[in-house]
């Protein structure tokens, strides 16, 4: 059931384009580590934990043709890899975890051959895809003990397994619920200016015979005082130590409209999405993308041409407002200070 | 300064086709009641205070060419042509308010000539157009003092120029208080499915000065913790007598986010959109409209196919979260109960 996002595939990298869904399923293979980098930009591949494979498979595109004689230039080579693709996207915490996993592997086996660190490295990327898919499978049964049969949940932006190496954060636990028999319905919100509520989640949740209804992002407050909604689940790209979240633009708002309709509100994000070198979402970089993304959709242009526009890809949504956030090593409850700093321990 | 979005031309209603904006400036003629009726259902014309002038010119059309030789026929094919009209859109209640405007002067003057009841129903059209545009700068006039130089407002969907008879009802005050020297910059909600507020509320803020910020819907949270937002304004098509608002669609969450950042949310609306006849918004009935709007932005389909949706046209925002409401009678405050009913007196 899962969809492959992303996988190794002979010596290449194999992703969807998700550019081009849901009008066509597109993949395209990545043989160096620029197109990787230009996948990551562009947004071909997203979703912080597909972000964090694909920084790691990038590291192995990129290291992969060194000539590197001695440990030290390699790692020299290796780290102008890793600095450049740290500079893809800012905000999702997971490609910095996994290039760090990248550099690590290889520091600790310095000792070794070049051609066998290589090797290594491509075994780190395999396993963090290995991990993924683990990690999504026991967030789903974490997750899913948050659903009753017959309720209705609303998300934000893509958090399926177009996001994932598998199954998907917040709809995963979708997917669990369904495999348990329980019947769950979707409202997706279309999520601007990139659409991948309408373009992915839409189009994921349908091939997976969810039901799911979709509506203009505006249109969630409407929703939500007729009650339609059960509860709200939505993924993440960073977390703070304190629980704050950083997760799609319009996330933040979605969790102040659940909060005043009093419906429960969760983040589902693996322990790889925590940044607790920050002690709050203020630290938190948030990328702003261009002016083309909201004044045109698909090359139509809808706004004049000169207009200003304020294009933030992500917000924070404030710990407070979090009912609580499922990992794969349970479910966070606040004060998220403590239970997080818990969790880290196990 | 004013756009002349509607007028009487020669014996024709001029009017700019509202869904060419703003990639061009079209004007539309016409000449028969079908055809207002169908810009009317189509946004060619849109706003609630326009699709009120609308009806009444639609009336002189439809009935223009009535042969009745006494006054009951007249009146049957009149209540014919209004009861018609009336169905092309169910929302905004300025429409309804100018069709028995225009059956009370037929009625009124039941004893005239059939021909000399035609001039009086245009006569009573152009009036119609006459009084908006008073009162257009009257909200101007006591919504300006609601505004400080230098403050940034944030406004949703199109309550400009575009959707009355002359300078709007929320972007009719930033126009006075652009005239009065006031510098006032404004963020707008692109507000899907169409798009009004990136097609038309930038296009004529930018065609009349004003400094203006394009965002989407889902960014208003963000703009607002930001601290860039002084005062919400927004425009409205039917107000109960209890205060209870509705409005564009997704005008009820930017209520909800503007209390939640304590920032002030006013509603600008002429008298002719309060409907006392209803005690609470529960009684306003909210259009809903085709899945094309939703799956689909201007030809180009941007969700699967056969994806549900959700598309209700407009939504109610409860009195409690609306700060004040500017008329042209003055400044109303809550209880609104009480100081609606006090306006109607005056």
């Amino acid at each position: 059931m899962p969809i492959q996002t992303i996988k190794w595939n002979r010596n290449k990298v194999k992703l969807i384009d998700q550019t081009e869904l849901p009008n066509r399923l597109k993949y395209v293979y990545c043989r160096d580590v620029k197109s990787i980098w230009n996948a990551i930009r562009a947004l071909k591949v997203r979703g912080a934990p597909a972000i964090g494979i694909a920084g790691a498979l990038g590291v192995v595109l990129g290291i992969r043709e060194s000539r590197a004689s001695h440990y030290k230039e390699f790692e020299i080579e290796l780290r102008k890899v890793t600095g450049y693709l740290a500079k893809s996207r800012p905000t999702a915490v997971n490609l910095f975890w996994a290039l760090e996993r990248m550099e690590r592997v290889s520091c600790e086996n310095s000792n070794k051959k070049i051609y066998e660190i290589k090797a290594l490295l491509l075994k780190e990327a395999l396993k963090i895809i290995e991990e993924d898919k683990e990690v999504s499978r026991k967030m789903a049964e974490y997750g899913v003990r948050l659903l009753n049969n017959g309720d209705t949940v609303l998300t934000h932006c893509n958090a399926g397994g177009l996001a994932t190496a598998d199954y998907g954060t917040a709809l995963g636990v979708i997917y669990k619920a369904k495999e348990m028999g329980k019947k769950i319905k979707v409202y997706a919100d279309e999520t601007r200016p990139l659409l991948q509520g309408s373009r992915l989640t839409a189009w994921e949740l349908m091939k997976n015979g969810i039901d799911v209804t979709l509506i203009c992002d505006n249109m969630a407050a409407e929703v939500m005082k007729e009650g339609r909604i059960a509860h709200v689940f939505v993924g993440a790209d960073r977390i703070a130590a304190n629980g704050d979240t950083a997760n799609k633009i319009g996330t933040y708002g979605v969790a102040l409209l659940a909060r005043a309709h009093n419906i429960p509100f969760y983040v589902v994000a693996p322990v790889s999405t925590f940044d607790l070198t920050l002690k709050s979402g203020d630290g938190i970089p948030i990328e702003e993308r261009g002016r083309d993304e909201i004044i045109a959709i698909f090359g139509t242009r809808t706004a004049p041409r000169n207009v200003k526009v304020y294009n933030p890809a992500f917000d924070v949504t404030p710990a407070r407002l979090i009912t609580a956030i499922v990992t794969e090593k349970g479910i966070l409850r606040p004060p998220y200070k403590r239970s997080i700093k818990q969790m880290v321990k196990i």
